[in-house]
């Protein structure tokens, strides 16, 4: 065996401590990366396992279980629930996704009930993880717009993949978003992801994002109820740079920014429909 | 070099090969393992990288970019659109995770107008990923309970990490759910992970888990406009035997469970308060 091996690799056969060596260190070094990756996926899960219906109990940290209170809900009659019900859908059947704002100014308070509203979304354990950032300065709107742009002609020349960027040829897509200028104000959505306890502990923020998501589709219903409009977009690439050029702290990530306001009178769409109910109701 | 190796390790130095060789394989071995693992990452964040704004455009593929039609909204006046968002926010601030209700029936309709509420909301790629299965059989609620108090028994004794089981073992939170067969109706709400071209091929669903998270905020915007309640719950790892017994396709995943009924007249909820105004709205 050792004369085969030392007749056909003389160089092989003499220097073998030379290369066996490196090789066992470069094997511990990749096994260590795949255990810390490993690590990394199971702590990922723990945000993953838990049910936000019992997590809203964990900020009840102070209080006895015993402090519950009634809870009673305002009742109409059938047709009249059958009405309302009818009337909210075709409410929220007018909203479009609409890049084309009129520069017409909407009243401070109608924002602020807007953002009301949407926290009062549900959340993991009643964590609230949620900010809403509400620009209206022009030179911040500028900034914006700049910061949106550059990252996403990156995004278009260099980091989406080839299929990607193909499905957006054939619409000649381009970076170009006088929107986030004209319209009256921007809410940049940022998601927490983790908090704090008031020893200064880190708090795990278990469901940050979908809390976050639940939240802006409540943002988005009332601003269909308040007759505006918006584009939902995902800032790609820009989070921490935006929310460096908003002085926002470091456990917070930008992950929706709607541009909200009048449509202009010359608005369109594209002409999209949507599925109809009995492409996605089922009952059983 | 050669003879300090053969003096003090004269097996090693004899019988390297088979030392050798199996190291190399495993080497190898494990260096696919790990750019599998990267490439996997890397169709994970294209994903990631788009625009919400942009990719709904991409469902134009069979249509022209200048089939556009105008975009009109209902206006009110200042006051009437201040009252409308006051009054929209004081309905959804009554909205509270409850766990107990009535077996009161509600109208079918109204579940079908909330639901078409649901689905109007904006998808990455206007994909509309999402899947409202509506349970009224008092059979299948029962088996859907037994699967998530399986999975959550399995989720409290084994799974959970030791911190969260300490959040929560203070408040004995318990994994018995009777409100799964209380509620007159459970909405199962799936997301699609991928879709399908009319060719046959998978097509790619963006952000398929923030649009359905959305969607679920208009749903639940709706249910508080209806004066109904619910408890936003994820069925933790129950989801592949839920999608099993709903008979749903393999490209739906189920992330939110929503049992949805009148507040039972004893209902109760935790005395817990959101956070003030000045905490999560910011202006620049």
């Amino acid at each position: 065996m050792m004369n085969i091996f030392e007749e056909n690799a003389p160089l092989l056969s003499a220097y073998w401590p030379f290369l066996f060596l490196p090789l066992v260190v470069f094997t511990l070094f990749y096994i260590s990366i795949m255990f810390r990756k490993r690590r990394g996926i199971d702590e990922e899960s723990i945000n993953d396992i838990g049910d936000m219906d019992i997590n809203d109990q964990l900020m009840l940290s102070n209080q006895s279980k015993a402090d519950r209170i009634p809870y009673k809900l305002p009742r109409c009659d059938k047709n009249d629930l059958i009405y309302k019900t009818k009337s909210f859908y075709q409410t929220m059947n007018l909203r479009r996704s609409c890049r084309m704002f009129s520069s017409e100014k909407v009243p401070e308070i109608v924002i602020e009930n807007i953002i009301k509203a949407a926290g009062t979304a549900p959340s993991g354990a009643h964590t609230e993880p949620w900010t809403f950032v509400v620009v209206e300065r022009q030179d911040l709107k500028k900034k914006i717009r700049d910061i949106i742009e550059e990252e996403e002609e990156i995004n278009y020349t260099r980091r989406m993949g080839e299929k990607w960027v193909n499905d957006l040829k054939q619409f000649k897509t381009d970076w170009i978003k006088p929107y986030l200028e004209e319209a009256p104000y921007l809410i940049l959505v940022f998601k927490q992801t983790y908090g704090f306890w008031p020893d200064g502990t880190r708090k795990v923020h278990y469901y940050n994002e979908m809390s976050v998501s639940i939240s802006v589709g409540i943002l988005l219903a009332a601003i269909s109820n308040a007759g505006l409009c918006t584009v939902t977009s995902t800032p790609l690439n820009a989070g921490t740079r935006l929310r460096d050029l908003l002085g926002r702290p470091s456990n917070e990530k930008c992950v929706i920014l709607l541009p909200v306001g009048y449509p202009s009178k010359t608005a369109t769409v594209p002409n999209l429909k949507r599925k109809p109910l009995q492409d996605i109701l089922f009952r059983c």
